[in-house]
């Protein structure tokens, strides 16, 4: 695995080893039904998930939340998932109602417990400060949701 | 209130005072933006809900869910939410998922708390085979959320 450094966000190794970016990678791999991301590196696959602030205000809201972006929202918080179950054993679904003004809701869950609730403002900029945020943010969430699994495992596998 | 009878079942008035029946009309009701429904009896709004089996078999599920029909699942789970809050205090939020071919789940939760928890099939057919079959299903789901919400209010109240 190659290590750069680009205008978006230092991407070390480290990041690149963290266990909700590989999840991530494979998530998004994973959706890949036509096989546009074979040769790629985890780097390029990861860069559009790096939105500096300056880019976010350039991305108009205007329009509906471009298909691509919405793969984007849904691999994310899919590899959430993922580490959740990986982590916990619950099964876990991934929800995401997004309306065409790019406001909505994401929502995983497993039998009756909700373990990501958020809604989406701007969806059409999705997207993190560096690598290290994307990291953290998926990791913060992967650990609020295990969180909840272990404290109510009752609702969890219902 | 007037009552008849129709082929698509007999709307008795006992029917239209029950607490599910009384709150979808007033849901429809409340979704109605420009007034279309202001002069219409319960009973005209309630009557698209009803579609017989043959009715079923007569729409399409190859084009995109209607949006009236789209609606009409809305007001569905919106009434179920708003019986379950009346039962129990706790504000919920519904979320219609619904991909092109009319496959999506439908989630009511509070909190943390998933009192409905559903995947829907050929949304485009939505609809009970009489008031009765609507009021029953309707107020089933409710219980079930209620009973939930009671077991586990900690998550409900998150």
């Amino acid at each position: 695995m190659t290590t750069t450094n680009n205008v978006n966000g230092t991407a070390s190794s480290e990041v690149l080893n963290a266990p909700f970016i590989k999840t991530l990678v494979l998530q998004t791999r994973g959706l890949d039904t036509y096989g546009t991301y074979r040769n790629w590196s985890d780097e390029l696959i990861l860069k559009p998930f790096v939105v500096s602030k300056q880019k976010k205000r350039e991305i108009s809201v205007e329009n509906e939340v471009d298909p691509i972006t919405q793969a984007r929202i849904m691999a994310f918080y899919r590899a959430v998932a993922a580490r959740i179950e990986k982590e916990t054993g619950l099964l876990s679904q991934v929800v995401v109602d997004l309306s065409h003004e790019g406001f909505g809701w994401v929502l995983v869950f497993s039998g009756r417990l909700l373990l990501v609730c958020k809604t989406l403002r701007d969806a059409h900029r999705f997207g993190f400060d560096s690598l290290e945020k994307l990291a953290d943010e998926g990791e913060k969430l992967v650990q609020n949701g295990i969180d909840l699994a272990k404290r109510f495992p009752e609702v969890g596998k219902m």
